[in-house]
Order: C-alpha cells, then sequence, then structure tokens
C-alpha cells in the first residue's frame, strides 16, 4: 500500500479505532471523523490519527485516497447517502460491517463514478465496545472476509486484502455478499442467539459459583453490545431465523432420544459431534 | 489426612488416575484396581501406585483405609454390590460421579456398617479420557462439590474436604444429592447437549475456516466421551429435559422477537444476558 495516501477512518470505535492505530503505527497517514468530542480526543492523544473532526469535515472526506468505515450498518447507509458525494475519483473504501446483504450494493450504488466501495469484514471483536479498548482486539488469529461484487475491480480486492495483510489477519478469503451472511447466521449469530438464550433461561445467579469452564464458554460471548448486535441480527433475519431452526431441530433430535432412553441414539449423536468438531481443530 | 492410610483407587481412568498421581506425589501410599492391563503397567511405570490388580483384588480392598470410585455411576453401583463386603469398618469411600441421585443412598445402603460412602464431584474434566491424559486435568480453577446424606458423618464430610484441599481445588461446597444434580443439570450437561446439537446442526466442515472464537468457545465440549456423557444424561434425564426446556423456551422468544422485528425486545434479552454475564466474572 502506498506511504503517500491519506486514511480516513469514518467511525472510531472498537474496529475503526483498531484500524486507525493499526495503520498509524505502521507509518500511515490516519485522519478520522468521529461524532464524539471525547473519542475524538482520544484518538489524537493516543496518535491513532494525525486529525480529525467531529463536524464539518467535508475537508477530509475530499483529501482522503483510502477510507475505511467503522460504522453500523444502517448508520452507515445513511452516512454515505449523505456525504458520499465528497470522495474523489479514485479513491477506495472498505468497511467492518459484520452483515452485507443488502448493504454493500446501495453503498456502491450511492458513491459517485470512480470510487469504489470493497466490502469486508474483520471477524473480531471483543465483549467491550469505543476506542478506548482497541488494544484488546486481536487480529493475529482472526479471519478477514473480503466480499466482492460484479462492480468491483481486480485492483480493489487487491487492495482490501493488502490492507487485513498490513493489519495482521490470519486468514484472508473470499466469499459473496450472500454466502458471507449465511455463514455468519451460523458461526456467529447463531452462537451469540445460543448464549444469550442460555443466560436468559432461569435466573443463575446462585448457580455462579458451580460453574465450570464449560458454562463460562458457552456465555462469554453473552456479554453483548445490545444495540449492534439487535441491528446485526435484524439486518439478517431470515439466515439467522433458519439457523435457530436448524439447531433447534438437532435439540429436539437430541431430547427425543434422551426422553425415549435411546442410549444407542445419543452415542451417535455425540460421536457425530466429536468427529466434527475435532476436525475443526486440525485447520 | 492421615499418612499412614493406605489409599485404594478403584478405575483408574482420567480422573481415578490423576487422584493417585497427586495423592501418590504428596507422599501418600496409594493402590490401584482397573480392568486393564495396560493401564496398570502405566500407572505402576508411572509411580502413580504403589501397588495394583486387575484381577483377584480383594486383598487390596481389605487393606484399604481410603478408597476413591473412578468408575462409572452403573459399573460404580455394580462393584460395591460385588466387592463392597470386603471394605474393613472405618474405612472412608467417595467418588468422582459426575451424577448423584439414585446412586449415592444406594452405594451407601450396599456398604457393611461402619464403611462411610462420602460422595462428592471433582467438576474438572478434559476432551481427553484415560490415565495417559490425567496429568491435563487442572483442580486448581476447579468446584469440588461434597454431595452429604443423613447417613455421613460430620468427620467424614470433613475428610472429603480435606482430600478436595489436598489435591488443590479451587473450591469447595455441599449440596444434597439432588441440588447438585439439578444444578449439573443447567451448567454442566445442557451446555453439553447444546454443544453437541451444534455441531450436529449441519454438515458445518466448509465452514471451520471461518471460525471465530465464538464457535469454537461454544462447540469446544462438543468433542465429548460418548459413552460417559451417554450414561450421564441418562442417569440426570428429568433435569436435563427440564432445563433443556426452559433454553428452548428462551430461544424461541429470542426468535420470535426477531421475526417481529423487535428491536427493543432483543436489546432487552441482550441487556439481561449482559448484566448476568457480568454478574459471573466477578466472581
Amino acid at each position: 500500500m502506498d506511504k503517500n495516501h491519506t486514511w480516513l477512518i469514518v467511525g472510531l470505535g472498537l474496529l475503526g479505532g483498531r484500524y486507525a492505530q493499526l495503520l498509524s503505527a505502521r507509518g500511515y497517514t490516519v485522519t478520522g471523523i468521529t461524532r464524539s468530542a471525547e473519542t475524538l480526543r482520544t484518538a489524537l492523544d493516543r496518535g491513532y490519527i494525525a486529525a480529525g473532526k467531529t463536524t464539518d469535515f467535508t475537508d477530509l472526506i475530499e483529501r482522503a485516497d483510502r477510507v475505511v468505515f467503522g460504522l453500523y450498518p444502517t448508520v452507515l447507509l445513511d452516512w454515505v447517502r449523505q456525504y458520499g458525494g465528497h470522495f474523489r475519483p479514485g479513491t477506495r473504501i472498505t468497511d467492518v460491517s459484520g452483515v452485507k446483504q443488502g448493504l454493500v450494493e446501495p453503498v456502491q450504488a450511492a458513491l459517485p463514478a470512480g470510487v469504489e466501495f470493497i466490502a469486508s469484514h474483520p471477524m473480531a471483536g471483543r465483549e467491550t465496545t469505543g476506542i478506548a479498548h482497541c488494544t484488546e482486539v486481536r487480529f493475529d488469529d482472526a479471519n478477514f472476509i473480503v466480499t466482492p461484487t460484479p462492480a468491483n475491480t481486480p485492483a480493489g480486492i487487491a487492495w482490501c486484502r493488502a490492507l487485513a495483510q498490513t493489519l495482521g489477519f490470519a486468514r484472508i478469503s473470499e466469499l459473496t455478499p450472500a454466502a458471507h451472511d449465511r455463514m455468519i447466521g451460523y458461526v456467529s449469530q447463531l452462537c451469540h442467539a445460543i448464549a444469550v438464550s442460555l443466560m436468559c433461561a432461569s435466573d443463575n445467579s446462585e448457580l455462579a459459583r458451580y460453574t465450570g469452564d464449560s458454562f463460562r464458554d458457552l456465555t462469554r460471548i453473552a456479554r453483548i453490545n445490545e444495540t449492534m448486535w439487535a441491528e446485526l441480527f435484524l439486518w439478517n433475519k431470515q439466515n439467522l431465523i433458519d439457523e435457530i431452526g436448524q439447531f433447534t431441530a438437532a435439540l429436539d433430535a437430541l431430547r427425543s432420544k434422551l426422553e425415549a432412553g435411546d442410549r444407542a441414539g445419543l452415542e451417535q449423536m455425540f460421536r457425530l459431534s466429536t468427529e466434527r468438531r475435532a476436525a475443526f481443530d486440525k485447520k
């Protein structure tokens, strides 16, 4: 990536802040836009950005060569419709959104000719939020998914992959927006739905002293940013409903075997889960 | 605990082996009974036991002052009915079983007068099995639950707690067998049922490359010893069915909110799960 390019991070939250911090640390010129004066102060004080604004920021947009949207999906689309006209042709843009269908193509359509939006999803997060915690986010064992559309160019996609490499992601791959959202419905959103349900199932506070690793592992992600996750769930509603349906069917099958005292049936499910999980550990 | 006492570990698997290894390391005389010649050889070669047998072991039973049953619940009851008469009065016995109701009182009833069985559950395990892996089991962050009945004496219970301290458990507590089984149905068995169902829900092998920490955390315990867990599930059948019912109701509530596009309702569940989970991290 060209060190003469000026970067603009729009939205300096947990991920936007981390991108700004890492790009600055690697010698890039990074600017930032945030709604919060406190966030802006933190970003400047810590040297995550060279310059930034909370309002009247069209000059920052016009000066940017490379852009990252660190915004929630609904905010992102509104922002692009309001300010997207200020980007110069030749500008390349990516995002950090956890959902892609219904977002990527409208954003691409809202941008001026010659401005390329290559969507991507850094699959990393924390139970915390905000720029103050951003250095807790680890990319070195995380997946980075580029979700190109027919509107994207090979050079744009290559730039997005180079960004992921610069940020230190462990694995970089490409999926269509639709395939991405199906995948994320299963490996991330369904897991969060389960963890939340497990915590909501009963008032278990008196059981905290007895919980071992199993329970803690399953519920770690039940500490959740409610605004962001409600948005992600609703945006990917149909995929997630389908995944909950498949999971519920499997759990129902287990319960039926249990009710019937079907030891062989239970052992068969346990063997299948053991085999499949072992394959995950090898990768 | 009296260093002149001779210990007998019946069943030298993952937990029985670990008990033998730690007690020997702390200077106690430990003997062992196992069905497997290979396990016996391993236990002797590694110095986990001073003596052991696979057959004709009544002399070991008669010499034992302190005993640990490292057996599956069904095997344990059969074993006690067959060999329990050989224990001397004054002998104290505990176990490692993950279920207690319907087990503890029959075992107590099957033992001769003056032989005290104080049941307990070391809440520690691994995805592995067998004595070869026993040193991987960690007790230093684990719970140890004593499950006394009216047949137990204060001295017997104190001995069982002292054993847990010697083995290095982080927290030692007492529950009735019924309360123990309800608790374990929620914090352990329900978690395993969920993890297994999540792996069985779909053929997800092509998704392994995209999985992040969430999915890996939720499914780690889907690698399961199928024989032992089928036995534990069936032994605690009604409690586990009740817990699955409560969990399913919570997940159904989440799905309904999602279907209805009820953002506020989703955020409310997320806040509840976040609050409850945060309380767990404090303890």
